[in-house]
């Protein structure tokens, strides 16, 4: 949004009682660096954007994984299962509410011998360092298609 | 995804978890309705979608409104305060992890003096009957930008 868009009173009503959180710049890198982590395969990497005591839950009903420990079983788990990297790309803009944020992703396998595309969507939670303390991931088995192989 | 698509084992455990809900179809559909009802400026409609004592915080961090009456008047404001329907599209796939869901959508106003745009998003959780117990949207000043008059 531009400083100078005046926005009526009813939108900024709605707005103002948005928490302060990390910038959205910030919060737009996070979830561009996560899916450039997720494409090279770099559990380091995605561990270095989580609060220590952060928790994700993967596909949204399949459980919690709670702090650094179970996050790196978790990724690197899921790369050794897929044989490596998942290619990860933002499908449309990042949508910013204060320090809660969310956006669609693409996902494909790159290394599987039954190769797929996933259709997903992570809802994130931000502390005001900046990093993620929560990670909800929306996808089930009607947003899974097979790729080419 | 297909039927006859094979998963790996890991894919399959990250799934077997989710709790049913209504179909993925139906849920596609709720998200589709919203839309169209948004774009009308149909308020009875978009009630016939929630549960009596379904919830809305709209955007995340606004405060939630909670039952029919509460979300009658959040719509109804909305509609009169934009001088009437938003155009409300879906921007990709709905995705659904059981009995909770999440999409993108773009919003446009369609007779405001100021006409703008935002990019939202909208997590939902279902009940057995298909109709919605919480809408969630995620948006802010990022994700407006002006329209051409």
């Amino acid at each position: 949004m531009t400083a100078q868009q005046k926005l009526d009173p009813a939108t900024e009503a709605m707005l103002k009682s948005q928490k302060a959180g990390p910038s959205p710049d910030h919060i737009r890198k996070v979830f561009e660096d996560y899916g450039a982590c997720m494409s090279r395969g770099d559990t380091d990497g995605i561990l270095t954007l989580f609060a220590p005591d952060a928790y994700i839950e993967d596909p949204v009903g399949s459980g919690k994984q709670v702090g650094h420990a179970a996050l790196r079983k978790f990724y690197q788990g899921g790369f050794d299962a897929m044989g490596g990297p998942l290619e990860m790309k933002l499908d449309g803009a990042v949508r910013v509410a204060g320090s809660n944020a969310a956006a669609a992703y693409i996902v494909k396998t790159l290394n599987h011998t039954e190769p797929f595309r996933v259709e997903t969507l992570d809802v994130m939670t931000f502390n005001e360092q900046g990093l993620i303390t929560s990670m909800l991931a929306y996808w089930g088995p009607s947003n899974i298609s097979p790729l080419e192989k």
